[in-house]
């Protein structure tokens, strides 16, 4: 077991209703005045910003707004945020929506604490103050609600890459499941795949694996297919829906990464070129990559990819473990394949060349060569 | 799933040689003049007070001393430690030993900034303001090194009841698994049992339980079993040792507990007035107590128990799963039987009526009757 620092200081507020409480746990913190983001129309249609709003000035906390977040962020919106929340003088970012929105608002708490370029905390620079970030999460998937990271693009240089620090843990996170039960069949299977790409990362690249987190992560990816399969024949299973948030949180909070050494993330790394090239679904991108990337690199860890087949599927040998799990991609609807995704051709090169790129710039240079990530793309064809 | 709220800011310092930046980890968090906490004279002989302390000194940290807490501490020794802190002037409480001793400094935390008498906190009052609290764990079991609860007993009236408070929160525990390679081969499997039964009280009580928790739950379980028997053979196991520890904190850091609803702790209930009477250790009350709390209590939540069978042990029926669970403990070598703990006629009686004591200050009147209770005891003969 590797040595480890953990804290993880977010509160979570799980459960129905819960959102309608958010400035009362925002005056907890002592808020007083918040920027609120949010991305497409529907959280107004729904009634859901009325309810947060209601809910601040109940707390006597202003507010300022900025909508329009779009799915694989961009780092333009970000800065467009970052102007309103110092223009308003907001000690608070509430975000209300999926994963993109709350990224976006990491990225705005920590940009509007700081005079430079936002994009510095993405190569390198690590944020030491930010605003205090509050959400309610409306789609389970990035984990986001309750980790320190946030993924935004750069359009220009079509860089999807990270920031990460202390600060940008939220202060307090609403998960209200059946605010998530209107998420579309397509986004509850992109999400499904997103989780368990969360949770393989670690599982198969670390070096020094525990055996108990290795539990805790089979835990998660058993209940998002178990769950994920009752939720797309009754959208409407409450414990479903609950249990598949939770997975969501669970799969990237931390604690299936201590005490695991060695790790990294390859199956992000290259679909975030995909994304960054065709914008397309982060956990469709991932769901194409994870069989043909797992394909690739078994060998390496065989044991796991065999144990992995074993609780997961109850299956024997490694290839039978990745074969069941791309036959059940297929089964939910996720793609498999970069055809489903129209990404060939000089596509393919474009997004080839930018996933070489990444590996780079996030330290998986060696592994991942031209020839390596051209290999793992040929399996997805 | 149950709704719930859920914030855990404990700072975990897990590896080896961690126990050397105490004092660092202290100024983290402002702390200038602490009051040790400690057990036994081992921690001066292993020289790991001198440690501890020479990191206090190096980071201008002042302080003051107090051993002698014993297993299952005692509310005399709590109040000797807090007249000590006070007159000391005391902001920290540095606990170094087992649970027994972090628990003592939760109440003295609690009891250093309060005018009243600390029992208060232990019968109703919840405490609102505590010394910061660090500990140095060198015995994974209790998992109070993650949460904020404290167990302590009040000798007079032999209640062995417990404090929480969400400013009993250790501000930095530092878990070292190397630190905990001494402990006697009785405690570890003592420890082995009381882990075992943090898990089972909600897995097998709750009245709500998502098949997640469950899992979490079970993975624990699997992993104490597993590292129990490594250890046992070869004590020096750094992983082994290291995964124990880490399935100690996980499984009653909250996360075990999230999403669950209407458990109760009959296990801890009975065996508090076990080890209030005769003051046997924790564990040891607790592995008599489980198997025969199990046979009584199966018919209530036979699913679970089958469950329970197949998931931790492969077998099918509830009752060969609680009987593997008995087989489990008496060859690791820790007792199933009242006998193996001199329980019997006046003492047991003794032993019943404080339990029906505990049911009904607990809130679990209704079902643990004194017959209940009896009954209980009958199968652990």
């Amino acid at each position: 077991m590797q040595d480890f620092s953990f804290c993880n200081t977010t509160r979570i507020e799980f459960g129905k209703g819960k959102e309608r409480n958010i400035g009362s746990y925002m005056k907890d913190f002592g808020a007083k005045k918040a920027i609120i983001l949010y991305g497409s129309e529907r959280v107004k249609k729904s009634g859901l910003l009325d309810t947060a709003t209601d809910s601040l000035r109940q707390n006597g906390i202003e507010f300022t707004q900025c909508g329009g977040v779009k799915s694989n962020p961009v780092l333009s919106k970000v800065k467009e945020a970052i102007k309103i929340a110092k223009d308003f003088g907001a000690d608070s970012v509430l975000a209300i929506g999926g994963g993109s929105v709350l990224d976006s608002a990491k990225a705005v708490a920590a940009g509007a604490c700081y005079d430079g370029d936002v994009w510095d905390f993405f190569t390198g620079k690590s944020p030491s103050l930010a605003l205090k970030i509050f959400d309610i999460i409306t789609l389970a998937a990035t984990g986001s609600e309750m980790n320190s990271g946030a993924v935004v693009t750069r359009e220009e240089t079509r860089q999807k890459y990270a920031i990460d620090g202390r600060v940008l843990y939220p202060k307090v996170s609403v998960i209200d499941p059946e605010l998530q039960a209107s998420v579309s069949r397509e986004y509850l299977v992109y999400s499904a795949s997103d989780i368990i790409a969360h949770s393989i990362e670690g599982y198969f690249t670390a070096s020094v694996q525990p055996g108990l987190i290795s539990s805790y992560v089979e835990a998660n990816i058993k209940a998002v297919i178990k769950t994920t399969e009752i939720l797309l024949a009754n959208p409407d299973d409450y414990d479903a829906r609950a249990e598949f948030a939770w997975a969501a949180t669970m799969a990237l909070n931390g604690l299936t990464y201590v005490g695991t050494g060695g790790y990294s993330y390859p199956n992000h790394m290259i679909e975030h070129a995909m994304s960054a090239v065709i914008d397309c679904a982060h956990g469709a991108g991932l769901s194409v990559v994870m069989p043909a990337w797992m394909k690739w690199y078994k060998g390496r860890n065989l044991a796991q990819f065999k144990r992995f087949a074993r609780e997961i599927f109850g299956l024997k040998g490694a290839d039978e473990g990745i074969a069941a799990l791309e036959a059940w991609f297929n089964k939910i609807g996720t793609p498999t394949k970069l055809s489903q995704l129209n990404i060939q051709g000089s596509v393919l090169n474009d997004v080839i060349a930018v996933a070489r790129t990444n590996a780079k710039d996030w330290g998986m240079g060696e592994i991942y060569t031209k020839e390596a990530i051209t290999e793992i793309f040929e399996l997805a064809k």
